[in-house]
C-alpha cells in the first residue's frame, strides 16, 4: 500500500488521487463538523466551494435543506448554521440535508473528486476512518489536508499522522508500505505532538485564531480523539454528496 | 522576528517574501553544490530556470563561463558540470562564473526574487547561514524549501529545521519569535531526525533515487553539517547573481 499526503487543497496531485482512497482532513473545523452532523442523524452533506453556489443548491434541494458553513470563521448571511460541531444536535440536523461551504475543507474535498473512494476525517472519528480503510484492499491511501488559506496547517498534519500511524499498526507486518516524504513527516509530527492533541491544535495558527474568537469549545470538541464512531463517505450513487458510511 | 517556511518552490508566498530575508534550500543538491562552488573559489553563480536560457546566458557571459546543472539528476547535453558538489574543485570552478539550472533549486531561488536579501543554504553551510542571519536586524526569515517536483521533500524540511533551531538558539530569550505552523513543524522534524542527517536524507524519496543512480558520495557530502564556512548571497548590485557573502 502507498501512503501519500498533501498539505493543502492546492497541493493535491490529481493524478495520484485517481485510483486512491482519499481521506480529506480539515480538523478545524469542517470535517469535525461533518462527523458531528452524521453522529446527530443528518441525512446528507453536500460540500460546495462557493457561498452563492451553496445558496443556489439549497434552493434547488428544497425547503428542508440547511445552509451551513463559514467565511472568516463566521456563518455567511442567511445561513442556518455556522461551521461548529456544537451546533450539530439531533434537534437541528437530525434527518436533514445540509449544504456546506467552508474556506478550506470543501475545496479539499473537491480537489479529490477523482478518487476511487473518499471519506472525510478528523480526530473525532479517526478510529472509524482507519477501520473503513482496512475494510477493502487499497492500492494507495491519499490523505488530503485542507490547510489554512493555502498554507500548511499543523492541526491537519497531525491528524493525518494519527490516521496513518494507526493504519500502519492495523495492517501489521504482512502488508508492504511505501511512503512519501510527507507521509513520513506526518507520522513523525504526530509522534512528537500527539501526546496532547488539544494543546497542539490550540497552539497552532488556526487554533490561536479560533481561541481569539472565543471558540475554545469547538477546539475541545475537535481534539476529542475517537469521540464519534461514524464515517462520512462520498456516496457511490451521488458523487457530490457525503453520506454516513457503513462500518462492520 | 517572524519565522516562516514554504515546503516547495510553488508554495512560496510572494507577498510574505517581500521584506524578508529569504533562505533557499535545495540540499539535494543545488544549494549544496552552490556552497561547494564558492568554497572552491568560484566567482559567481547565475541561477536560471530553463536549459535553453542557461545556454543563451552562458554564451552572452563569455567563453570562461561554465554551464552546470541537471535534468533527471544528470547534466544536460553540452554542460561542463552536473549538479554534484564533488565536481566543484578549485581546478574546475576556481575564479569561474557558473550558470546553473536545476529542476527544483533554481526555481525556488527565482520564486524569492522579491526578498530584501537572499542566501542559498544547505547542511554543509548551515552554521555560516545562521551567522549571516544574525548579522543584521531581520523582521522576517522566510525559508523556501525547493521540494522535489512540486512535492514536500524531507531532506529540505530537515535542513530548514536545523537552521531555524540554531537561529532561535542564537537569538536567545531577548528576541520575541512568531512562527508559522510550517516553521514549528520543520524544527520538530529536525529534532526527531537530525541525530543522523546522513541516514535521514538517504531514506527520503530523493535520497533513495540518488542512491539508486550511484550518487552516494554526493549524499555523504550533502549530509556533512558545517563542512563549509561560506555564505552564498544574492549580489546587491546584480540581482540575478549569487556571490560569496561576507562573514565577520
Amino acid at each position: 500500500m502507498i501512503f501519500d499526503v498533501a498539505w493543502t487543497a492546492d497541493q493535491v496531485d490529481k493524478a495520484a488521487v485517481e485510483g486512491s482512497a482519499a481521506v480529506v482532513i480539515d480538523a478545524l473545523r469542517a470535517t469535525t463538523t461533518i462527523a458531528a452532523c452524521f453522529a446527530a442523524g443528518a441525512k446528507e452533506v453536500w460540500p460546495v466551494t462557493g457561498v452563492e453556489e451553496a445558496r443556489d443548491l439549497a434552493r434547488r434541494l428544497g425547503p428542508d435543506t440547511l445552509l451551513a458553513g463559514e467565511r472568516g470563521s463566521l456563518p455567511p448571511e442567511g445561513f442556518h448554521l455556522g461551521n461548529s460541531p456544537l451546533e450539530a444536535t439531533p434537534e437541528r440536523v437530525g434527518g436533514r440535508r445540509i449544504v456546506l461551504t467552508t474556506t478550506n475543507g470543501t475545496r479539499a474535498i473537491h480537489a479529490c473528486a477523482g478518487a476511487q473512494a473518499l471519506v472525510t476525517a478528523a480526530y473525532v472519528n479517526a478510529g472509524a476512518v482507519v477501520q473503513w480503510l482496512t475494510q477493502a484492499p487499497r492500492a494507495r491511501v491519499y490523505v488530503a489536508c485542507a490547510g489554512t488559506q493555502g498554507s500548511f496547517s499543523l492541526d491537519d498534519a497531525l491528524c493525518a499522522g494519527l490516521i496513518l500511524s494507526r493504519l500502519r499498526a492495523a495492517l501489521g507486518e504482512s502488508e508492504p508500505i511505501e511512503e512519501s516524504d510527507a507521509a513520513v513527516a506526518a507520522q513523525a509530527l504526530y509522534a512528537q505532538f500527539g501526546g496532547s492533541v488539544r494543546q497542539a491544535i490550540g497552539a497552532c495558527a488556526h487554533g490561536r485564531n479560533l481561541t481569539k474568537m472565543g471558540m475554545t469549545s469547538d477546539l475541545d470538541f475537535a481534539a476529542d480523539v475517537d469521540r464519534l464512531s461514524v464515517v462520512a463517505e462520498r456516496s457511490p450513487d451521488q458523487p457530490n454528496t457525503i453520506v454516513k458510511g457503513a462500518l462492520p
